[in-house]
């Protein structure tokens, strides 16, 4: 745990906008179960599966990166909308493994789709239908380049489909969320409620990443899970739309990884009525809901940045557009000389007037105004006169920082999240393999 | 110093691709003057005069940043090709200081000014000229947003101007360049010579250097002084070429200052013939060597990046463009990910497999093939047969560390230079205002 969880609590730390911590709740129609392969060679948990019995709409957004790992490649060859279980491994990111990679990863699909297959047709309540390869999705997450450990794997999936459980309380949660953990030093997990019609609908979230975690998302897998009922379709919009002001606006080190995805799977168990459009107002609450769990998940994998010591919080406004936002926004999250002097807790205004500077984005210089926290640091091109160094200086102590900048051009906004950098990054990163 | 000076010379780490020191000689038609106006409170240079008694022709590129210093506004103003000094201060950027920076500078130039009209009236080889504002061009590095301390600066021109050496020996630039540096921990100073037609030309450059270096320059100022004779609107097109596979090819961590500048100056004493052409084949020779010169510079500032324990040089080749190789190569070189690996010599190809696929072209994975030193570790999307991480381990601890990206899917290339990035970044800058 590298953030202070002391002050978690410390009402001056407002940590409501860092993300927080939920009991999860059961979702009906998922089972999950999470075992270890000894992939770490320390017999933790490094294997998850969820489940669905009687299958599930699901929509997923993958990286942007163009090299992409073996399972991100399967992934995007699923063309149904309809699937049976997804499985999770940790330790090897099977990415730039080339044939080997996706024969292995095959081997893991054909054991699995067996394996389910037999407990489906044992399974008092299920569908006993077949599940087939292409039924199933996977996520993997570790180092990228390394031998993918099929064998390891293949050999742990009957124990692993006899170890499922069929009930989540907050313990299988936060069992599975420890599971997809790499660097991560804590499980992050989300619970949201919200109406669709009448019916009340439930929907769980777990997330991991911590380092390469950059716009368009990064080594982050998240994982949402609702009981509503609603066509794989309309899932896709929403969570695109989602995605773009929650995991799209996050960044730890600024790179991307070969394995991103963020997937919501809808059981239809909570039996809402049926939804014949996106539009459909009824679904305005769970896209609400949706996208508080979302940020909430997102917020919890910049406050578990490798080696962060700092929550920030960067709003740009007055853009002419909301891309232009964004553009700053990155640029200030993603500048090295930024987050050193948010970790040296020095209010070094002129490097986020740098950084805005840098990032090729028409500004007008003197309309800028940069704020940190409350305090008014720099307007007309210098500092404000109203600047006090020792406030700042004790602001600048907080674990949640946040800083303001208004370009004065327009009326887009964007808000992007990040931490600090710290020396801890670079031990965490400078042999990360071993 | 960062970097093991002992190392320097040892045939394996093969420094020549590092930049290597040189003796710098005198120009003709340059006097140079270095002194303390006490900025840092321990009485080391911070201020520096090259004075041009008979005036020099002079070119210049500026940082892109749309954030730009009080001087580098000052410089862009200056229409004329012809100056008679340039002034360098350390310590403060004099950058978003607003009107109160101007003013400031506006009083220093002033000064400085009037002092040279009476250095150059007393001078019996002078042209006893008037030195107006305009004949003047500056140059300020330091911290951003603190006020210009433009009275202390003023009051110490008297004393530079009388300490104004004619002569320069190694002694002379070795002060100047040191009297330019903030966080470096080395002068740089490089020297070439070429001929134009008959006439032997002589080249001195001086740089500073260590953070906050991206592509476009950074807090990056390059000094160059020739005794050739050639037109300024040449020199700037020269310069702008040169510029761009040299001191635009570095990174240390990707930040972009607002005052960065690199510029030639050139007295004319070399009496070389007059040049009416810039495609003159007369002036292949002086391209080349300002080349030379440049590259060396821009790699002892790479060399010398804060906290750099390592030199990296990144090849791209097989490219459909250019800019394709310089986008992935940068990618790659600004990578804290990629970074943080090297620093703990761990041979990690698969980050940089992930920095490419980031790097928003269209690059195809299974074509890449990645070599670290002259060992193949990736082709076909998978690590390559001959990979042998004892072999790579053993290179990963050299100075100087030399990775190839072939996309194999053009021609075009570019070369990246960059360092590691270890603690001793994070402890520079954490807190560099103090």
């Amino acid at each position: 745990m590298t953030l202070n969880l002391k002050n978690f609590f410390n009402p001056k730390n407002k940590m409501s906008k860092m993300g927080e911590y939920q009991e999860l709740k059961h979702i009906n129609g998922l089972e999950i179960s999470s075992v270890s392969a000894d992939l770490y060679g320390d017999g933790r948990d490094d294997m998850c599966l969820f489940y669905f019995p009687d299958g599930s709409n699901f929509a997923a957004v993958y990286t942007t990166s163009k090299v992409t790992s073996a399972n991100i490649n399967w992934n995007l060859k699923i063309k149904r909308h309809f699937v049976r279980a997804l499985f999770v491994n940790t330790k090897n990111a099977n990415a730039f493994t080339g044939r080997k990679g996706a024969h292995g990863l095959k081997e893991v699909a054909n054991t699995l789709a067996k394996s389910l297959t037999i407990k489906s047709a044992q399974d008092p309540k299920g569908t006993k239908d077949t599940v087939k390869i292409t039924d199933l999705l996977f996520a993997s997450t570790g180092v990228i380049g390394e031998e993918y450990p099929y064998v390891k794997i293949k050999n742990r999936i009957p124990e692993l489909v006899k170890k499922i459980k069929a009930e989540q309380n907050k313990f299988v949660w936060f069992k599975a969320a420890t599971a997809i953990m790499t660097t991560d030093t804590r499980p992050k997990l989300a619970y949201e409620e919200c109406k669709i019609g009448n019916k009340l609908i439930k929907i769980s979230g777990i997330a991991k990443g911590s380092g390469m975690i950059a716009p368009n998302m990064a080594t982050m897998l998240g994982f949402i899970f609702t009981d509503a009922s609603i066509p794989s379709v309309f899932l896709k919009s929403i969570l695109k739309k989602v995605v773009a002001t929650t995991f799209n606006s996050i960044t730890v080190d600024g790179d991307t990884s070969t394995n991103d995805m963020v997937s919501i799977f809808a059981t239809g168990k909570a039996n809402n009525s049926k939804i014949y459009n996106v539009l459909d107002p009824k679904l305005q609450d769970f896209e609400k809901a949706l996208h508080t769990l979302s940020l909430n998940l997102a917020k919890q994998i910049v406050a578990d940045g490798e080696g962060a010591k700092k929550f920030i919080t960067i709003n740009v406004i007055g853009a002419s557009s909301v891309n232009m936002a964004k553009n700053v926004g990155f640029s200030i999250a993603n500048s090295p000389l930024f987050k050193t002097a948010i970790a040296g807790e020095d209010p070094n205004w002129g490097r986020i007037a740098m950084a805005i500077g840098k990032a090729g984005e028409n500004i007008v210089a003197h309309k800028l105004k940069i704020k940190i926290g409350d305090f008014l640091v720099a307007e007309e091109s210098s500092v404000s006169k109203t600047y006090n160094e020792k406030d700042l200086r004790e602001y600048m102590k907080w674990d949640s920082i946040k800083i303001e900048v208004n370009l004065n051009l327009g009326s887009s906004l964007y808000t992007v999240y990040t931490c600090d950098f710290t020396n801890d990054y670079i031990d965490i990163n400078a042999d990360y393999r071993n």
